[in-house]
């Protein structure tokens, strides 16, 4: 699986670090081995479906613990919706995080015709989600943009509901589908891949989650590796879905196998 | 349809009152309309998916706004959610509403084997829902047992998220399906035809909600109308799976023209 290779795209959380209410720890061997990918020359894209902060302050906070990241090295999903809302003249509700309020800033949410929904963590209260669901009610035909579907994630302090858990809960009180922006939506990927400039034949996505990165990446043509870190479960590795090109017990590990190919 | 009936169900938010913080107002006309249910000789019993307060509170408070009702009367999930633990010796980890804890009080809650989803309104907190889904998280075979799957209902502030969605929301995270006790589960309109003593074909659904009042009655053989008044809406007269025998624009009007046939 690790032949003919010209690209890596990584997911962050659970793949670089751990998140939590602290701003997380390092995985184990992973600032190195971004450090190892740069200067192996293979080509190298961060693609998260973060949507807790801006691109900006999620890259400081990783360069804080010593990843070697920049802003235009980062596909994630705030800004591909801010796309498709100007594309489509939607005017926003958000129901996101605090911290991911300035990736809006251009966007005009007057008298709102869609919903725009991110992890919004301490914002996902009991009022919030009846306001967004009356937005959604409010509307002849009701517009749901969800920043990624994901099922959970695992921060420093335990697993946490993601996105995803919400969306669903919104699609089934409006009875509506809501649009993904973000993993594992295949445009998502393409955009990265793009931003990457390898094709998905030479491209090889790493991730700790089974459908989102893994599952989605491979519908792309890319193969996909599920790391042992984050919020990899073993029972994944029985996914009556999905099947990982190969498991790795972390980057550091995928990073020596691919690297010994080159 | 209003024909050789011996007995009624009533649905009690959204038909007798609409809910609110200030603890609701009845809907016109139904305050006599029990009475007169009552003195026809109709045999009567009130059937919710009311699970912010016990039957005792529930029924006081329908008792001040002039409603003739007694605790044998209603039908609730909590109740009928205890005699499915005992049978089966679960031990819930409760997230419902503080007013209903009173009906878990003879349930041992130690070292949870399961998760009871109420409608617990300012209790469904980010902390809470997290809290819950670890609960799931942490068992071999996840159990999840839904006090309802209502989608939402409507309260004198505005339309609210029901239990329903956040049981989805734990379903989707967690991989699993609830067992759904209270309406539209066969089980508790069977329950509570028990309690009217009316077979189904001689008894007559009233409610407010297209899926959960009218069809679920329906799939029990029941005849089910939906009043115009609470979470009702206007698509719901095109509804593609429920028809309801008769629309009525309350329940004053039910009566009228049930009491006409006897």
């Amino acid at each position: 699986w690790a032949r003919a290779v010209r690209g890596l795209l990584l997911d962050v959380s659970g793949v670089l670090y751990d998140s939590g209410g602290d701003g997380g720890v390092p995985i184990a061997g992973s600032v190195e081995a971004v450090r190892r990918i740069k200067a192996s020359g293979l080509k190298l894209q961060f693609c998260t479906n973060e949507t807790q902060a801006t691109r900006e302050n999620f890259v400081k906070k990783l360069q804080g613990m010593g990843f070697d990241i920049s802003v235009a090295e980062v596909t994630a999903p705030a800004p591909a919706a801010c796309r498709l809302l100007k594309e489509r003249s939607l005017r926003p509700h958000l129901l996101v995080h605090d911290d991911l309020l300035p990736e809006f800033d251009e966007i005009d949410k007057g008298n709102p015709n869609c919903v725009v929904l991110g992890d919004a963590a301490e914002n996902f209260t009991y009022a919030n989600l009846n306001e967004a669901f009356r937005v959604l009610m409010g509307l002849e035909k009701p517009v749901l943009i969800s920043l990624g579907r994901g099922r959970y994630y695992k921060e420093t302090d335990g697993l946490k509901l993601d996105v995803g858990a919400y969306m669903k809960a919104l699609e089934y009180a409006c009875d509506v589908e809501a649009e993904v922006v973000g993993k594992p939506a295949k445009a998502f990927f393409e955009s990265a891949l793009a931003e990457l400039g390898v094709p998905p034949q030479q491209a090889i996505m790493i991730g700790d989650d089974i459908l989102n990165d893994v599952g989605g990446a491979q519908r792309c043509g890319m193969r996909a590796l599920q790391v042992r870190t984050g919020k990899y479960r073993p029972s994944d590795e029985n996914h009556p879905q999905v099947t990982p090109d190969a498991y790795v017990t972390n980057l550091a590990e995928a990073v020596d196998i691919i690297l010994q190919q080159l």
